[in-house]
């Protein structure tokens, strides 16, 4: 059965670390101490064994191990025999542009249709959505495709900003970009605001955390949906 | 002798579109009284038509016609024959796109090496330098290259914004995303602050406007350079 954490963030103002989320992961990956870590998203461009010592630090707090991906040799048979899976954030595009060229998209899937426990956070839940079309990324390298896992049949916009009253900058508002998006593209975008994430066991998708979403449908007025809420009935 | 403005904004908060920069585009474009407007980048999804009519009204207050280039059949043809080229803001990626799209990049650097003036802001800024790799536009869709116009040896970030401070948002500041830039490509970036631009004439790159740009070269600490300074020792 699949089983997926879709979380707008790492870090929440405040807190340390994936450490708002550590009860809820304590849950998600019950059944193994050990998870396979893809630091490829590189964060303020730190490297691959900077970005696994942090998290390894993080997990080690629910008493798991972590290794990062870029330790194996097959990085394909890696995810294969993973029994955890986590991929962070950093950049979209970096991200995107390692999983092409390292050629794990196609493993990632099947290893979450197996049953493999899957968290993304920021960039790492971009890529869950059907494109990364709705990262905020800055596009600091050229990926060969847009295309993503598509483990929903939406796309995602972590760290969701509503607009910020009175600000006098002309750049869009995050609404305003998302608009756009639906000039050209018709799938859902899940504005998904920071502390906020998206729970699928098998063919079920609530809405976890403790703020509410802002859901953009094309050629619709954009609406909220509560917290606790099934968001199965996105297509 | 090429003659062009790059401007991070066509709107100043306050103040109609082009309006703060109409006194500097009366002599930018004394040339002629015909501007070819490239209206690609389609600010919020808007039709060729309305933006072309809103670019248009803006510069009837200088006595200027406005044609969208989409009016011709031809639009290679009609950047050979335009007397002044303007390209507005919107969506880098969408602009850029219909750019190679419609096979203009080779023609509008002719143009331009062979002394018709050009305006670009935002989006229409962003092409001038040597890649849009730091854009802050959504990527609403995929270009077949992040390369650009190349007609100053840098990248260009409009808009550019300063942190925000006591910001409890956990995304990426500005200066984070133009670090992340430089851990993969080697190019200086300027940071072009709304309400400033830079002027090309020939050989010379002058910044222009009433603010500093904030300027980020590969291993080095980002600094300001005030506003009238020479831009030329930029390579």
């Amino acid at each position: 059965m699949k089983s997926i954490i879709i979380a707008s963030t790492s870090t929440i103002h405040g807190s340390g670390y994936l450490e708002y989320l550590l009860d809820e992961l304590k849950i998600h990956f019950k059944s193994t101490d050990h998870i396979l870590f893809i630091p490829y998203a590189r964060p303020g461009g730190i490297s691959h064994d900077e970005y696994t010592n942090i998290v390894a630090k993080a997990f080690s707090a629910i008493g798991k191990k972590v290794t990062g991906i870029h330790e194996f040799e097959n990085a394909a048979e890696a995810i294969k025999q993973a029994k955890g899976i986590f991929v962070g954030g950093g950049n979209t595009f970096v991200l995107v542009s390692q999983l092409y060229k390292n050629k794990v998209l196609l493993p990632i899937q099947n290893a979450i249709e197996n049953g493999t426990p899957y968290l993304g956070t920021s960039a790492g839940s971009n890529i869950c959505g059907l494109t990364m079309n709705t990262t905020n990324d800055m596009p600091i390298v050229y990926p060969p495709s847009f295309k993503t896992l598509g483990l929903v049949p939406f796309n995602i916009n972590p760290h969701y900003l509503d607009p910020i009253a009175g600000s006098k900058h002309m750049g869009e508002t995050r609404e305003t970009r998302i608009k756009e998006f639906h000039a050209f593209n018709t799938q859902p975008v899940i504005g998904l605001r920071e502390g906020s994430w998206i729970a699928v066991k098998g063919n079920n998708l609530t809405l976890k955390g403790p703020l509410d979403v802002r859901i953009f449908e094309y050629d619709k007025a954009p609406y909220e949906v509560s917290t606790n809420s099934d968001l199965g009935f996105l297509k």
